[in-house]
């Protein structure tokens, strides 16, 4: 567990004493929860006021005792430097997005436990996101838990069925509007989705927020902390009120969620934000001061990442989390010598440290050995273990177990695709024989024409590059390598750039990738795409291999997200279908 | 196009002179359709009634104008039969599930070409499941399509978000009930979700109705029909009402649509009932005779199909459909001299016929020669082309390029999973250079435990047996021999069953297919299991070991689902998580 010190509050040299231990709570309907409580007045001169510890963590999807474990610990701290507010992200009890773990029928007993290790805190508000299951259903909600009670609860009423969200496959949707007032303000509740709507937070205004929280599993697309930072702003500003936003952070599967935790003010001024990427506590105070809510300043504000810098940084967290999560030591890659597997090592080094991964050469008869030299000078340069497997044998075994079949037949697509699949059982061998997870290194780009072999150069546990197109992979490479003075990957692989696009389709990588992500990351139909200014027949022919190449994708193995939207759970596509590029005629 | 002549109007041998053409349309909210029509007095002594046409027809997802044009033709057909009203299945304009595709731009544009080609159509009133897209969203409808008109629509309240059903990411819900009157009779509508819900049928009753139409696509799964049956008798008898029930048929990717739609009178009994996976057209009249609602009745009913005859049925439809709409010639299959291919091998033949089916033999130093003459025995009783192609050389290879690597290792899975990978890789050769499909032959009992090798023998673009367990497999291959007087299958493959279990961990394939079936498709925890009787250290074992290999799931080929909840979009669990299989203790 990382948590930094980088306490802000105005007075936060000394825990203060004077903590309200009283939670008010007004909901419409949860009238029962109401009654508990003792009604207390708001106090328009408390001097103490919200010391609020956001906790950008990252909570393990399953480990629902565990990650209760994590938050007394987190919240124990937070209290001891002074908090008397800790935040949790989004369904942070069971981690996000649980999926199907949602339906096993243990779950209720499960949080029902972890309630009881939240008890044992003292003398600190928590708000927990975590899944709330009662006779009405189960619910995406955050409790508010004080001094070993569940004071009250909210439950989200946006679920986000769309993209790679299937909250309502889970959720019953929340009815209800939740405060309470504590500190001197009085504090209105609302989950991810909910704010991105424009109700939600206006109905809490007019209900007498002070402030909003809004708890979040926000994953990482990019320019995603620009959108947020938008509506943070609009939202805050629109109902002249603070918005406390606390996001989680780490690598779930296919999604990275990428933190940047932010406080803004009433007029949407950023106050207070966590660095991107990393597990951080950030600390925040808010408090009545002559009838005006006053948020504190934070000092230093993180350095802002660039568009380039952010994917980099996603694509090294995502695959950390999953080899880390899934229980691998150390991961295997092939390096072909291109600059796809050369990315996708300094993205592993980078993620797992050079011990842990370990390079191999496949060279065939038609390998060029050049491409084997520049490989085995970026592991040097990298310090990775690095092996020349000759594969000569393995494939003439294989032409001669055919041959009886294949004489008479010319040569086609069929005997690249046998080199590539013997590269594939290479690794997959290494990989049974010495425990490395095996790391493919297909781009966005060849997936989407299909210009992958499936069981071949697709084989592998975790695709470094899946969500990431071949433009960017030249950006991404260019970037790493001016972080240092010594490139980390072959100059001349950047600098020489491959004259032509996967199939030959085109002679502009960029071109092609346009096309791509106007028709897969942004839905743009056949004739939208030509008026964008392709031309016809090319858009055709690209349009026709991505629709024709479904197939190979739903045999992939996963990668990172980096897109708005990335093949996979964002994408969904019948295999077998008869639509046509053009609407027909009648 | 296969329509079959199963009149059974009490009066179907002249097409009726006078058919009412007019429609007169009750709905909450959509009173611009209601103001379009003059009201036409219920006529309590038609003696015309409704002719109904039902058609069960397979719809090519994604064709939306060869869809309307089917219907056109089915429309025309019926209406010459003497029918005045005709059904068609739920979202048949598009196929279904269409998934994405209703995120496409032009969708809308399709549709409304569509319809102008369902305008066409004279003298017969068509209900028409389609999507409706307007300013409020999109929405999974049924128009009432007349004399070159829309004359109204209903949109589907209740909408499947759960197993493998994602309709809220698509799909706004309907809120108003629609009823029309046509030939006497009022005439509620329903989609599918609707029916299973109590309240919809309920207030179609209150308001009026006479008869509900409801209009589905209902995929197969073991006992379905029966509870369908259950559902509709239900139904029609609490609101003492007929209820019309059509289903589409054929198969989408890994769903296969039954048929089986029917006619049950007001008491809830089955008036007609078209057989399982054919495409037919049924034929039923409905009408006012003396203030009762009279629902003719079939001469004679469709034989129903035991549970494994229907299973059978399935696995065949769902393969051929697959092939046939993705364009493939014919199939090959890997025949290991085991059960799984053997079987497959005969619903492989069974879909496509003998002459589109090929086998192989893909034997190495540790085949029994015996397998490779059962392969060959099978194939010659099937007609099927047979070929051998040991792979010794092609191993040798593999060893070879291995040996500096793996010397001084012993021997352990590596070795069993090169073997594997060999196979796949001359499967997917063959593949590539003959054009066929390659099918893999793994069942649900490997997959679950992981029993299975990647890219191995789970190479393939189709698993036949992906959802069907090992027990399952002697009762398909029992049944299936039964058919004939020579049996299909080598007998002594059923009659000598493996001793072993998967991996070993039982000796008793049904103890095992029981654990499994109670976790994955029953959703029982690891205490209810271990309470229904199994030994606790059994279950931990098996049930870890499917927790484990979802990894190697979420590459598998697709293929039929049958059961309650198959692999993949029934159930969606995240490839790293730390949920613990016994609740943890405090």
């Amino acid at each position: 567990m990382s948590i930094q010190n980088e306490s802000s509050y105005n007075n936060d040299s000394q825990p203060s004493e004077n903590l309200s231990t009283d939670v008010n709570l007004s909901t419409d309907v949860e009238k029962k929860a109401k009654k508990t409580e003792l009604p207390q007045p708001k106090n328009e001169n408390s001097e103490s006021g919200l010391k609020i510890a956001i906790a950008q963590e990252n909570f393990m999807v399953g480990d629902v005792l565990g990650n209760a474990r994590k938050m007394v610990e987190l919240a124990t701290t937070a209290r001891d430097k002074g908090a008397n507010l800790i935040i949790f992200p989004e369904l942070a009890l069971l981690g996000y997005p649980p999926e199907d773990l949602l339906l096993r029928p243990s779950l209720a007993n499960r949080v029902k436990l972890a309630f009881e290790i939240l008890y044992s805190v003292k003398d600190i508000v928590m708000l927990v996101g975590y899944p709330h299951i009662d006779q009405h259903g189960t619910f995406n909600s955050v409790a508010i838990v004080h001094n070993g009670q569940k004071k009250g609860f909210y439950h989200k009423q946006h679920l986000p069925n769309y993209g790679v969200f299937d909250e309502r496959r889970y959720f019953n949707k929340g009815q209800n509007q939740v405060l309470f007032d504590y500190q001197g303000l009085t504090i209105g509740l609302l989950i991810c989705e909910d704010l991105w709507q424009e109700s939600p937070a206006k109905t809490l205004k007019q209900k007498g927020a002070d402030i909003i929280v809004c708890i979040n599993a926000s994953p990482f697309e990019q320019h995603k902390q620009e959108e947020r930072k938008a509506l943070l702003a609009k939202r805050a500003s629109e109902n002249n009120l603070p918005i406390v936003y606390v996001n989680s952070v780490g690598g779930q599967d296919d999604l990275v969620f990428d933190g940047g935790s932010m406080v803004v003010d009433a007029t949407g001024k950023i106050a207070h934000e966590a660095p991107r990427f990393l597990s951080q506590m950030l600390y925040a105070s808010i408090r009545l001061d002559d009838k005006q809510i006053k948020v504190s300043e934070q000092k230093k504000m993180p350095i802002a990442l660039g568009a380039t810098a952010e994917t980099y940084q996603a694509l090294v967290v995502g695959l950390r989390d999953y080899v880390k999560h899934s229980g691998f030591n150390s991961v295997l890659i092939g390096l072909s010598g291109g600059l796809d597997s050369a990315l996708s090592l300094s993205i592993a080094v980078d993620a797992l440290g050079a011990d842990k991964v370990y390079a191999v050469a496949l060279p065939s008869q038609h390998t060029n050995p050049i491409t084997v030299q520049d490989a085995q000078a970026q592991a040097q340069r990298l310090n990775v273990s690095f092996t020349v497997c000759p594969i000569h044998s393995a494939i003439d075994g294989i032409y001669h177990t055919l041959e009886p079949i294949f004489s008479h037949t010319p040569a086609d697509i069929t005997e690249i695709n046998i080199e590539s699949r013997v590269r594939g059982t290479m690794l997959m061998a290494l990989s049974n024989k010495f425990g490395q997870l095996v790391l493919s290194a297909g781009n966005k780009t060849e997936l989407a024409v299909g210009d992958a072999t499936l069981y071949g150069d697709m084989a592998g546990g975790f695709d470094v590059l899946k969500d990431v197109y071949k433009t960017q992979v030249y950006e991404l490479a260019n970037y790493r390598n001016r972080l240092e003075e010594t490139p980390v990957i072959p100059e001349h692989l950047i600098n020489r750039p491959e004259t032509n696009t996967p199939l030959h389709i085109l002679d502009d990588h960029e071109k092609l990738d346009k096309i791509l992500s106007l028709y897969i990351d942004e839905d743009f139909g056949f004739d939208a795409i030509i008026e964008a200014g392709f031309d016809k027949d090319i858009v055709k022919r690209v349009l026709t291999m991505v629709d024709r190449n479904e197939y190979k994708r739903r045999q992939a193995p996963i990668g990172t997200k980096i897109s708005q939207k990335a093949f996979a759970k964002d994408r969904r596509y019948p295999l077998v279908n008869h639509w046509s590029l053009e609407t027909p005629k009648i």
